[in-house]
């Protein structure tokens, strides 16, 4: 357990989640886990890869203030401010909270109000004994209005139920202001409409953090509307439009402006009020097609079954024969590995790609939320183990987006179509390529390879330029020039393995060389990576101590990043010269005793051991390089004491933002007992389970065991791995040993076996 | 001459224009007229009814001091901020100014400038000695630049070339920031792209008189472009999107934001800049499209003589025979009542509607841009008269627009598809029973009349509600009571005129009986039409002089309000007291004494003779209105103090807004002898006729000429008209009339014929 987690426990036990009748693996997921600490992931429902993500927000605070609600909800808050339709799960920056609903009984309030006052606004208390978050529902008493609220999702549609208490009057209240990340000025315009028959349609636009994002939405109730007011709430302003001599409609069928807030009566309620909305990132017609497609008739009990049976049959991937708390551990961290990227594309198979321009997905499902520096780590190779089939869909996604791109790269941190141009390096090429090379091949490969080419080529970004010219991005021309040349030389490596795949020898070659770029980083003099000056040497002062903005490093200082070799480990472990200068080069990393409030001016540098820092990804690979220098018990070792102290089955069980899953697919495959160390590669580095048995049913019909026995803490070593009976002379396995299904099997032992 | 007008004669004398060979009679229009004083007329380059008006904009101050520059550009001026595709023809409330460029030659500054001050921004001095005006060109000189930039369009393409000095380099400045009637915060998003092939697009949302307007454009040059920069000129805000650790790419291909401005470098030029743009109310990539279809190729004298050519053959309906100062007057009043509606559909026949959403005109072309108010009166008469094809696509494209109305209403005041709910009444209704009444048929008759009664049955507009329940419009509950009871039984009255024809009796009976709602607001205790509380009695205290808001009329007072019953002028008589009375009552209204100042707190009432305001539509029935009561030789001798004070081939020349044509075609009407005092009859009112000889080229065939002699001031009385040889016994023509073709001749004698 790193040093703040301790401080962030909290004080609430985790009740036993209600289960419905079904008895796959979604009654193990625990969707509290990350919820409170910095793990940023939220509690309500979805479906896998989902458009909709419906869950409750506790603050949308002011974007200085946001880091924590980069989800909306929080675990320690004790108000609920409203439901709304996306979330990222994990992010660091963030965004969404889109189309916010709130149900009220009685009088009705326009502004959300202050959560230290109660009854100041339309928000409500509630009662963490009154929650159940499930895999793909979620449901909560809002105590200040007695009313019972349900959430569940369709991939395309937001189902909810509210049950008000007796004799109330009952209200919708849909608020098209708050988003995460507020600030004065986000909502750039919107537009709320009621139709004769009742459906609501509505955009916004906003300037956050894809600016000029456009998201619509269509809405449904399953009783009639008594009385409705469409209210835009901005005063302050120059110039509405035209108000002419008194002639505009007086009862507005709809409203545009930059603060639009609608409030929907029905009376007092016979039976629950239930509510469906349709998002769309392209159109509110869209939006209403995606209804009326994807939200047909009225049962909230149905959907809430379907949505627990798409999760059961995406979780039926890998058995599990764990204690409970492991694997509610182990399906929850697999279930937020399963969350991106999102379905983006409507009905009629419309897309806004990052031109903002509107597309069409002809022959594939167009996806995006591409947190892409977290996921070509672990979560996108999970998913190209699991469900390579998906990963077709990924991969045409990407490609289809670079088509779009006004600068015809891949993306690098998009959602909604959109591009954020947020982290560095051109991870999609490692995700494309891992693919490849692992076997996928329902895309274009000739065209994705032209996009990886471009993306890595492309002389504006991230200084290409330079680096194409120099071998390393020189510091003095471009920030964090250390990391960017270091993860462009990985993924150069990684574009040259599907080209050699591909039998491009030409662009194999070119790539193959500026694959030993890393080596421009490498200082022999310090034993560090450090970044260089455009005219040769490293910049000075250098302190190896140092994160954050200005430094040579993104996200990380030269402890964490000197091991970001990932391509050519042996060639890193002579740099250091030799395996034991590099394990206890690795050792003194974790052994490390530092200050817990040396990182604290970088908000995603979590998870301390040592230097090591589990919370954020530079670190993600560390553990398993013992492996590659001849001392896998010391990665064994490193891995029980990350799995003992960065996972817990509580809310604040993550000890860094989940980050689109990166930080549960490392959960994931540590549980299985190997990693992949390098993506696109097609090897995994052994190190032990943490599970005594799992097995994984592959989509070519083979199933993969992993045992390991005795699975106990007095036997935290591995005496020997055999794979169908035969011992593994090195700790590493191969991805087409997996394929050919069989058995793995850790004999674990009381000590290690050095 | 109205009083005002005499303080606004501009010391320029008007040069001749610059005529091409073609001797058709664009050659006598002069764009000029009406862009001095308040005629709000733009001198630029446009179509008929084309979609782009590509003109010079000296200013487009704060939305406080814009009613002066409604059009972008006043005579007085005597600087240029750059040339923009879209303007209203004479408007009062206003906006547009699209697409704003300026060519630069040497240093660029990036702020239009004070033009108090010049070199202070990249505005330029010019010269009107230096301009020339054409239908369908527009050409000057740039002083600070000596830059000559010339200007034509076609129907969705604007055409630039601008001649550079020698030796200086040529720049062209792409500004999304102003716009007519300007405030800050008016842009909320605009986007700004430059392909690989040099084909520059963009968008911009503003919240203008139409809030939440998209307008986009792509743009071609003849050129390379040697370099350019897109900058985003917006520095005061919180958060513009993420910022990260310096990996966007540096040379943007793209901005999007709220203040763009693209700077376009082509060095030194050996041959003219040519510039072609189109536009679109859809999308960017329509934009496109619509430059591919219409904007081929590189020959701006081609175009040009293309858009002199697209004016001669409109103007050859008529054949005038004058002096070449009335010529010039007619042409341009008859080329000014041809610039509305305008088309506001894509190539690929998209337009956007009413409801924000993208439609598909199949089998019509869709235009916009109604300023119905004004122009039912006699602009749309015209063009039912001069070309019922087009009227056709008018009346098409008004229903369409209702059935993408969220009110399921036909426009008010609508442009590129969008309403602003501008002014009063639902004059879309007389619009549409005109035409059929005249004989269009072109449209579904059915449809329209649905369309037609919504409208006129919508409650929550205007106050219809009480207006349907009490038979007026209470000043209680909605402002301008009176003025609203008045046009809505006009506009119900001639609904039920097309009923009648249809021989939907029900909706005749229904509408005819509201057509006496007039009888309501009149008082004839005080002789004045008057507005009525809701419990029966007028409001008092009553001040007949009194106009403007919180008076009981729109934009005008009891002494011009009291005549608008065009639907039963017998029954005015008669409520007047009979002939004698009336006619006393009229020469009142133009005799009285006002005080110039007596209407300045309502821009709109201008062009004053006595209380009689040519400068505003309400009174441009009543000269006419001498006809009925049996003084005919009043109407004449009202209607030459009219034409002669009121109109003059001048910048200053119109007395008011043209707006979108109603004063010119006012002008058209009355210099050929007669004017349609009551739109949706086939009658016409006689007058006396301003040209010598004028033959209308009618669709059906025939020809059907008006002649005057003698026409002098000495005659200016009619003693005689003839039709075809035989006298008429009263001064009115019925349309049939005109079609059958034929001569109208006037006998022109030196004293009434009392």
């Amino acid at each position: 357990m790193r040093s703040c987690l301790s401080r962030l426990v909290l004080a609430v036990a985790l009740l036993p989640s209600f289960v419905l009748a079904a008895t796959g693996h979604a009654g193990d997921v625990d969707p509290r886990i990350g919820t409170g600490g910095d793990g940023h992931t939220f509690p309500g429902a979805t479906v896998p890869f989902g458009m909709i993500q419906l869950s409750p927000d506790t603050a949308m605070p002011d974007f200085k203030h946001a880091y924590k609600w980069a989800a909306g909800y929080q675990y320690g808050d004790d108000s609920i401010m409203g439901f709304s339709h996306t979330h990222f799960s994990g992010s660091g920056h963030s965004d969404l909270g889109d189309v916010l609903v709130m149900p009220i009984a009685g009088e009705v309030k326009l502004e959300p109000g202050d959560p230290a006052h109660p009854g100041s606004g339309y928000r409500s208390r509630f009662d963490h004994a009154s929650e159940v978050e499930q895999a793909g529902y979620y449901a909560v008493t809002l105590a200040d209005y007695g009313i019972r609220a349900e959430l569940t999702a369709g991939r395309r549609v937001g189902w909810h139920r509210y049950t008000f208490p007796t004799g109330k009057s009952a209200h919708l209240l849909l608020d098209l202001r708050p988003s995460i990340y507020d600030y004065p000025g986000k909502v750039l315009w919107s537009k709320l409409q009621v139709a004769g028959d009742g459906t609501v349609t509505g955009c916004r636009t906003t300037r956050g953090w894809a600016p000029g994002r456009k998201l619509c939405f269509a809405m449904r109730f399953n009783q009639p509307i008594a009385s409705r007011t469409l209210y835009d709430r901005e005063n302050d302003v120059v110039y509405k439009g035209f108000k002419g001599p008194g002639n505009q409609p007086v009862d507005h069928d709809a409203q545009n402006g930059r603060a639009l807030v609608g409030v929907f009566d029905f009376g007092t309620l016979a039976k629950p009020l239930e509510v469906k909305v349709a998002i769309s990132p392209v159109s509110a017609a869209n939006a209403v097609a995606n209804l009326d497609a994807d939200g047909k008739g009225w049962d909230f009990d149905a959907r809430r079954a379907q949505a627990r049976a798409a999760w059961d049959k995406a979780l039926a991937v890998i058995d599990v024969d764990a204690s409970a708390t492991v694997r509610r551990q182990f399906y929850t961290a697999l279930y937020h590995a399963m969350l991106s990227p999102t379905l983006s594309m409507d009905v009629n198979r419309q897309y806004r790609g990052p031109d903002h321009a509107v597309h069409q997905a002809n022959g594939f499902e167009f996806y995006s939320t591409w947190s892409l520096w977290d996921v070509y780590r672990a979560q996108q190779p999970l998913m190209v183990l699991l469900n390579p089939e998906r990963s077709t869909d990924f991969i045409r996604s990407l490609v289809a987006a670079r088509e779009a791109s006004p600068f015809g790269i891949l993306p690098v941190w998009a959602y909604q179509g959109l591009e954020t141009w947020c982290m560095i390096g051109y991870h999609a090429v490692p995700v494309i390529a891992d693919a490849y090379v692992k076997g996928v091949r329902g895309f274009d490969a000739g065209k994705a390879l032209d996009a990886m080419v471009a993306s890595a080529t492309y002389a504006p970004y991230g200084d290409l330029a330079d680096y194409m010219k120099l071998g390393y991005v020189p510091i003095d021309k471009e920030p964090e020039g250390a990391s960017k040349t270091l993860e462009y030389a990985y993924d150069d490596w990684s574009l040259a393995q599907m080209a050699k795949a591909m039998g491009r020898k030409d662009v194999a070659a070119t790539f193959e060389k500026r694959a030993g770029n890393w080596k421009n980083a490498w200082d022999p003099k310090t034993g560090f990576m450090r970044a260089r000056l455009s005219d040769g040497p490293f910049r000075t002062p250098f302190d190896p101590a140092a994160a954050g903005y200005g430094t040579d490093y993104t996200e990380g200082n030269a402890y964490q990043y000197s091991w970001y070799v990932p391509q050519d480990v042996p060639g890193l472990i002579r740099a250091m010269g030799g395996d034991a200068k590099f394990v206890q080069r690795l050792d003194d990393v974790f052994d490390a005793k530092i200050d817990p409030a040396h990182f604290k001016h970088v908000e995603d540098i979590t998870g301390l051991i040592g230097w090591y820092a589990h919370g954020n990804e530079p670190s993600h690979h560390i553990a398993y390089l013992y492996d590659y220098a001849g001392a896998p018990w010391k990665t064994q070792r490193r891995l029980k004491q990350i799995m003992d102290s960065q996972y817990a089955a509580r809310p604040d069980g993550l000890s860094g933002n989940d980050d689109l899953g990166q930080m549960s697919a490392w959960y994931v495959f540590t549980a299985l007992g190997f990693y992949p160390v390098t993506p696109a590669s097609d090897v995994y580095a052994i190190g032990r389970p943490f599970v005594g048995r799992a097995t994984l049913h592959l989509t070519n019909g083979k199933n993969f065991t992993v045992s390991a026995a005795p699975l106990d803490d007095a036997h935290p070593y591995v005496g020997e791995v055999t794979l169908n009976g035969k011992p593994l002379a090195k700790p590493f396995l191969h991805h087409a040993q997996i394929l050919a299904g069989g058995e793995l099997h850790f004999r674990m032992q009381a000590n290690p076996a050095r």
